[in-house]
């Protein structure tokens, strides 16, 4: 029988805020068995930006990311965000390590190629290095993961931090059973989202592809919930899409 | 018979010009058995601060560092001077690592005690994790060290690079044959700072201390040579100070 490993994705909004990422780091320092952390920062990206008078162009919820945001979203992903957690995981005994897709080439990406949109630096993963993994998971470390990756030729490139949580969680759902957990500003998905407590309780594909139709999901959910379902069809025991608060209460949406 | 391992301190004129980087790594990459890097930044750090209108306050060539200074920091030594030269590494095929102290709690620090001058979020090495340190390196990896540390309580805090590589190689020493090389603009110690070709070959102790006193050996060099012989005095085995160019020449100043 395999360990369980769970995997939290947090998003941007949650960890800009001092106190909610105080309480969402708590939590997950109360989850049992081993771990991982997966964090957002585009908020405080887009802050940043507009100190130093770089543009912020987004194209359907994604940044174009040319060199100077590059620089940009290196400088919070990696620097200020994954750090900041970092030490706030060890004050509360959680011995946490945090990595980019270049760091042990945990993630190797392309380079998106240019279609309709150039995103610039923008990387679609390639390949998760379970080898390196499982021997940080497995000596007891909890691996934090900034959305960076790298193409394997010195470039860093910006990646979804939804995708790479599925794609973690897919990679090494052979070796442990996965929970994936992504945490955001709601209680779960919902059906109606001026309704906090319309969180839908179960979602299968044969649902998600309904509600999508009559229009009761919306596009800004849906590449959350690709994910979500890529991952539960790659072996992902649960995946649970729910508000920071409900990372250990079993409460939100469960992926079928 | 202990292996030997490599640790290069680069200061942060050499990592922020592209080509002398690339150079650097790439001689870098040529070392053969374990190895570590460590790097500074902080004239990258200066140069981010003036564009946020941030002041950078120096004492003694130390960075006070207050709060928005240490975001800054945070951003600059573990965001983008650290994973350019992590992801730079892998494509030299250099299978890096780019760490804090507070990953992994490699270096765990205190504050500095408040007297004549606060300086603010600058911590004091008081404990290396030796333990972590050669899991990773046995392991074949090559950490890449940012000069931030922090307090076990929560909060990183700014640390000078060459202590660092000093405190690292001192810790290190016991478990390798520690060869420690500090690259930074000169060619070595210079008997006249106008002549590059003016290189102290070997200092020992007393030379320094007839240096220091004679007023050939000035303020600015001091603290790294007082961390140099610190280093060889608890058993670092070769300590050489020298160019970015002279990293597998031989060339530059050996402490003895």
């Amino acid at each position: 029988m395999n360990f369980q490993l769970t995997i939290v994705k947090v998003g941007g909004q949650i960890i800009e805020e001092p106190d909610a990422l105080k309480n969402l780091l708590k939590d997950f320092s109360r989850i049992a068995g081993y771990k991982m952390l997966i964090h957002g920062g585009g908020r405080m990206a887009t802050e940043l930006a507009e100190k130093l008078g770089v543009k912020s162009r987004m194209v359907d919820g994604r940044r174009i990311t040319d060199e100077e945001t590059l620089k940009i979203v290196t400088m919070v992903y990696a620097g200020l965000a994954n750090k900041r957690i970092v030490a706030q995981l060890q004050a509360l005994k959680v011995d946490a390590v945090g990595l980019t897709g270049a760091d042990m080439n945990v993630i190797l990406s392309q380079k998106r190629p240019v279609t309709d949109v150039d995103y610039g630096f923008v990387g679609d993963v390639k390949e998760v290095n379970i080898k390196a993994l499982l021997e940080i998971i497995n000596q007891g470390y909890v691996p934090v993961l900034a959305p960076l990756t790298h193409d394997g030729e010195g470039n860093l490139l910006n990646t979804n931090a939804d995708t790479i949580a599925a794609e973690v969680a897919c990679s090494l759902a052979g070796d442990f059973n996965v929970r994936l957990i992504y945490c955001f500003e709601k209680k779960g998905v919902l059906t109606d989202e001026n309704d906090e407590n319309s969180v839908i309780r179960n979602l299968d594909r044969e649902l998600y592809q309904q509600y999508k139709e009559e229009g009761i999901i919306k596009a800004g959910m849906i590449p959350k919930l690709d994910n979500a379902f890529r991952a539960f069809a790659s072996g992902v025991k649960e995946i649970i899409i729910t508000s920071a608060a409900g990372m250990n209460t079993g409460k939100g949406t469960y992926i079928k």
